[in-house]
């Protein structure tokens, strides 16, 4: 049965559309009846249908914050120049998800996700909906860089550019621990009641503790020293940003939409398209892709993104230099988005 | 009122000796009453009485893995040459600590500790027991480290050599809420019941997602990736490695030790000894120092020791490469110990 929760509306997240995909069938089998994608769209498409750029949404982001911080007039993702569409993923709170479906697949009977099936129902979307073939750019961070690289080898033919954000196209085995720990944060939590709960808020010390899990990695050790915390709202002390900021964006969430999305995330990997091979699945890409780990990621760091793309054919290594670490994705750092703009506008003159 | 811990026994650990103290006063107040040290030796004082090394343990290590990796004949640490005082910290489960203690300061009761408390008491050891007035070194790995730190600055004139192995002076904001992960973990478990629990095993889920919290910020992200947790014994597969290893080092402990233990490595802080000026706590050290940060260390990284190594007098920053992360002070790479040991080596040689 749904549970109504006031966080996942217009009212909060800006208006969006849905379009429904009737029954899905997903890739770890089954189907996902009556599946519903949220997603909104800025700017126009022209008649040519070749300058739609694709967005899709990181974990627990939705598509408020991609349009609010990526998208602009006289940005890089100009919506006087492009047709943009943002999608919120499977899972998300506003696209299906556990706690907005009903009968036999709500709450935690909702099946099993993969970001291979965000993709597949976006790109029904993108041809269906909107008749593109293909895509200008598709540009995502974190999760959302999951599914840019999962695009760019599953559809090379309808992708022109590619720009994973702070993430990779093969998840580590670091990475599936540490989002393990999120998983765990929630699980144990008595109020969880394996995802029978009649009210996320019989979840929020489970909700909390993630967030507090989230934060250590998410920023930097400098970060933290350099109490940048004080760039991110008017906290008096860091218990306040504890409190208010970590703690407090994360009580509003349903827990088992954030179990859905993270079993996902851990499950990230491009090479399932070609029998686990990596070097493969890369070698298939033919846009041109800028990948853009942050330099302080814990998480995703540079390395790891280094190792991938240079197996790309048209793939260059664009790191931008931040001490926000993985979070710097929201911006929260005046330097960061600067970088991002440079390598966006850049990518964007490419006409191969 | 004490909990048997058949882990805390010689049988696990080797055999120790007890220090008594008598009631000692703990700079947070109060007394901790008939304060016992758990301690071995190794190898034989001279006649001047200056041939005297100390090494303080880890959080959940004990004087076993210390004298095990680090102490040995023909090694820096050699005890043909040095008389070796290997002293468990206040809490860790062998010297005093919440679950061999009894009475009024029992379990949840045990008062807080601090890094100094364990250095005075430590110079207590030193002197009264062995009429000891300078040590040839003091040596530590993480808390270890901390306890480094403590011993330069407070007592300069004691201290002829120090090296801290990963760890800082002063604790950083980020290992602040990092360790705070690892106390949540454990005081979320409801078995773990305000500290009143009747037997460790009650707390064991809480225990289990300590280990895995630590297993994430304790390795790296790369050690990870090239699977070097086959290194560390029989594990057929990732799974094999957390549940065995991580989860398994972690069941045995005493929850309210770990506690007591976390609660002091949070606030570890030379500057206390000067009024916070970190500057003036640092610039007091006579010892020559070699501060050894591992490379790869998540929580206490070598920016941040080099910070403050600059400010040492006779300091010297000597990053020991390793991917193994801050988890490498067990020597689980191979690359380690020799690194480790040309430092120490030449530690020891330097006669100013």
């Amino acid at each position: 049965m749904a549970i109504e929760n006031p966080f996942y509306t217009p009212e909060v997240h800006g208006p969006y559309e849905l379009y429904s995909l009737g029954d899905f069938p997903l890739d770890e089998g089954g189907v996902l009846p009556d599946l519903q994608l949220a997603y909104t769209t800025v700017g126009t498409l022209n008649e040519a249908r070749d300058n739609a750029i694709l967005i899709p949404t990181w974990y627990s982001g939705t598509h408020e914050v991609m349009q609010r911080v990526y998208v602009g007039p006289e940005r890089a993702l100009d919506p006087n120049r492009y047709f943009i569409i943002i999608v919120n993923q499977i899972g998300n709170g506003l696209s299906s998800s556990p706690h907005n479906v009903d009968g036999a697949h709500a709450g935690p009977n909702f099946p099993k996700v993969r970001i291979s099936d965000d993709v597949r129902a976006q790109e029904r979307l993108v041809r269906e909906l909107f008749g593109i073939e293909r895509l200008a750019l598709v540009v995502g961070g974190s999760m959302g860089a999951q599914q840019v690289w999962e695009w760019a080898v599953r559809f090379p033919e309808m992708v022109r550019r590619a720009a994973p954000i702070a993430g990779t196209a093969q998840n580590t085995p670091h990475d599936f621990l540490y989002t393990q720990n999120l998983i765990d944060a929630i699980t144990h939590d008595p109020g969880w009641n394996n995802g029978a709960y009649a009210d996320p808020s019989e979840v929020v010390s489970g909700l909390r503790l993630h967030g507090r899990f989230a934060a250590v990695m998410g920023w930097s050790t400098e970060w933290f020293k350099q109490e940048h915390w004080r760039r991110t709202g008017d906290f008096a002390t860091l218990e306040d940003f504890q409190r208010e900021f970590t703690e407090g964006y994360h009580e509003p969430l349903d827990p088992n939409s954030l179990l859905s999305m993270a079993w996902k995330w851990q499950r990230s990997d491009v090479a399932r398209n070609t029998d686990g091979d990596l070097q493969a699945a890369l070698g298939r890409i033919t846009a041109t892709v800028f990948a853009m780990p942050i330099s302080q990621d814990m998480f995703f760091p540079p390395r790891d993104v280094a190792y991938e793309v240079a197996m790309v054919p048209h793939g260059e290594l664009r790191v931008i230099e931040s001490i926000d670490g993985h979070m710097g994705l929201m911006a929260t750092d005046p330097g960061y988005l600067p970088q991002v703009e440079v390598n966006l506008r850049e990518l964007l003159a490419i006409e191969r």
